[in-house]
């Protein structure tokens, strides 16, 4: 394939078998996660109220390739293998001679990554006779996957989103009903945990922590029913490499090799899914890219938090994870990356983190959107919130490039399209748009709420 | 290629080269274009205060095949060529023999098919030292595709949006803005056409016609600024048929044959994309597929409007095109799918239409929403209000197949995503959509003041 085209695209005989587990080629294992009664690894028995053995065992294991099921790949295939673009018109326009591939997952049915896990989590717990599927959701992106992702195979799919998203966003709800799916305003009246915030506070513009509680005790009050988590956890890195495993078949068809390798990070499964089989490359000496995330500056994990056991939620009810961790009750700032605002790092990208194997930036929300929008009007593609960090980073190094004059091969994932965030670009475009700075002392007062764990 | 693949991609090596012209392959030519002062046809200096002159000379055109410019080559690559699609999980849900493909445009910088006559129009025009270009909107697809058309070329794009639209579709117009186009409501107090308006009615929700208006006047008055239109006319007929020649060749790569096209017309420029290159093969006798265009009950020009010398704007300041027409003043009822809310039909469309080589139907709203909701559950794609039609006349044709146990091929264009327009499948989905009855008193009287044109 000439190596002056725009979309380097596989057919679909071309697009990955297996799934990527990068723990056994690691130095060293993960730390264990923790029960936070006995302060043991948890088991299978104890997370089996709420997920179906196979994904259970894919959290677990130490196999480095997992087989993809057929029925996967069948609706996979209808948005993959995505396409690798070569951002000729943003390299133009930044006069760098640095060359800029982005692979892009808008192209899915919720127009963002979430559905590589949430159609093989839909197809587990269907397998296992399960009958319905809740969540919680933020912004809207992974309700919307998974209420796609339960209509493949005849699942109903019941969806608690934060009630201040659910009344500023009512196109995401209107997407995931569309699909199929239930979606109500958490807190509601549905659940115990629900009607305790109620009580307390009619008003209630809930938050991720709650819609958890509400999903999770409706899950575990149902025989038939089963949760679903969409970022953080080892199976969901482990369904995300696709992307990494086909933009290396994509790069080599053009004989790229990648020098730097950026990705956005919220719970981390976009940047892992991309990084991980790279990762794996650069540990056997196959190549040697820097590997770097980036994270909201108003809510920076990896370069301003702590490595240390924490809850996955704010209010404290999952096992305990070694994590980089803002603390589990840190709120951040509303900026308009929903994707990125959680206090933790996905456990397996901490461990990697802490192993030196991959860096870390932060970048302000002002700086994002310009690269968003120099990028729609080069590229054609209006990026969600989220990726357009990576794309700051992306272009920062690009004009670092054009200093030294290196023609750096730079690889990043624009992980989503902006459509439903359209209003976000109207703020920036009418200077409405703030930087939040971040609150030394929240993070500092979030910490000393740590739970206390043995060494 | 497997005859069982997903998508059928085309490298970009495939793309063609040329758009195609059917005029000369046609059994007559088409009526000309008259001055409705002269009653005279319009030749190019009538135009040229409007457009360049390779636009003027592209809508005469007697030339089979126009060479596409590497300029928009370029361009086209960021998305083009675009998947055809095979309808496995649609044609499994309606348990049809027969084999549905689907040709998507909602992968384009607009998310329609809109940027393939937007960027050739704004490339001619700044090869003309053109600085700056209007337009209208309604809906605002369009608008859209010219703001980014614009910007790939270094110019400015203005655009007046019905302000009915302009109010009602907040994401549209940011979608404009962030691609760097300058939009205002019509009428406006920047025209005389608007201030007349306003002067009349200060409320006054505007029109696709006053808009018109005051596109036209300001390209008028200004030598650096020219006008560009979206559909109706043959040049942006012409530039639409990448997406037929595109189909042609993907579907010969899985050794299919159509029997069946069925495309949505509004103005007609999609649907004359898709169809005109079969329509070649058709008449050259090397396929014989029926040609269908689906048009909304509430605006049928070809099934319920007369073939007549009409204007092409409500106000009737255009030259006469000879088309279907339901009436230049007739006003159709506000339909979710308003690129289909068009009074007349572009001449060429309904000039093959009057030869026989092409049939028509037509679809109400909730039909069309029917469809597009088992499309986006089957398919993982939510489809705007327009195509819906087009899947409706699918499905039907597909269950009629059910019926006969004919496997037949039927091809159809899926124009665009409907990411901007979900504010109508809630509608649809809690009951409160409406379907329209025509009437025909309104068309009747419309059709009473169609403009005099000497035999």
């Amino acid at each position: 394939m000439s190596d002056d085209v725009t979309k380097i695209l596989l057919s679909e005989s071309e697009m990955p078998t297996s799934w990527y587990n990068i723990v056994p080629d690691l130095p060293s294992p993960p730390p264990p996660v923790l029960h936070p009664g006995t302060m043991q690894p948890v088991g299978p028995d104890d997370l089996a109220p709420l997920f179906p053995m196979a994904i259970i065992e894919q959290e677990v294991t130490t196999e480095r390739h997992v087989t993809i099921p057929p029925e996967v790949l069948e609706v996979y295939r209808l948005w993959r293998p995505s396409p690798l673009y070569r951002a000729h018109r943003l390299e133009k326009a930044l006069g760098t001679p640095a060359k800029i591939y982005y692979k892009y997952e808008g192209v899915s049915p919720a127009g963002s990554h979430k559905p590589n896990t949430a159609v093989p989590q839909a197809y587990y717990n269907a397998s296992a006779g399960i009958r319905r599927l809740t969540t919680e959701t933020g912004a809207g992106q992974w309700g919307t996957a998974l209420s796609f992702a339960a209509a493949q195979f005849g699942l109903e799919c019941e969806i608690w989103q934060v009630r201040a998203s659910y009344d500023q966003k009512p196109y995401r709800k209107l997407m995931i009903e569309t699909f199929g799916g239930t979606i109500h305003p958490s807190p509601s009246e549905l659940t115990a945990a629900g009607r305790a915030v109620l009580a307390a506070d009619p008003d209630s513009p809930g938050s991720l922590g709650i819609a958890i509680s509400e999903a999770v005790e409706v899950a575990a009050q149902h025989p038939d029913t089963n949760y679903a988590l969409g970022s953080v956890l080892n199976h969901v890195l482990l369904h995300q490499t696709v992307i990494g495993e086909e933009a290396l078949l994509q790069l080599a068809k053009v004989g790229a090799v990648p020098d730097v390798i950026v990705g956005c990070t919220g719970g981390g499964s976009n940047f892992a899914g991309l990084a991980f089989p790279f990762l794996r490359e650069k540990l056997a000496g196959r190549m040697a890219p820097v590997i770097r995330a980036v994270e909201p500056a108003s809510c920076p994990s990896l370069t301003k938090g702590v490595y240390a056991y924490d809850f996955g939620d704010t209010a404290g009810m999952t096992p305990l994870m070694k994590m980089h961790t803002l603390g589990h009750d840190f709120i951040p700032d509303p900026i308009h990356a929903g994707g990125l605002r959680y206090h933790g790092m996905a456990p397996l990208i901490s461990h990697v983190y802490e192993l030196g194997l991959i860096e870390a930036v932060a970048k302000s929300q002002r700086e994002c959107f310009e690269a968003g929008v120099t990028f729609a009007r080069t590229e054609g593609i209006i990026p969600a919130p989220e990726p357009t960090h990576a794309l700051a980073a992306c272009v920062e190094e690009a004009l670092r490039c054009k200093e030294t004059g290196e023609p750096k091969v730079i690889l990043t994932a624009l992980c989503g399209h902006g459509h439903l965030d359209l209003p976000a670009y109207g703020k920036f475009l009418s200077g409405e748009m703030t930087d939040h700075a971040l609150s030394g002392e929240a993070v500092e007062a979030a910490l000393t709420r740590l739970p206390a764990v043995p060494a």
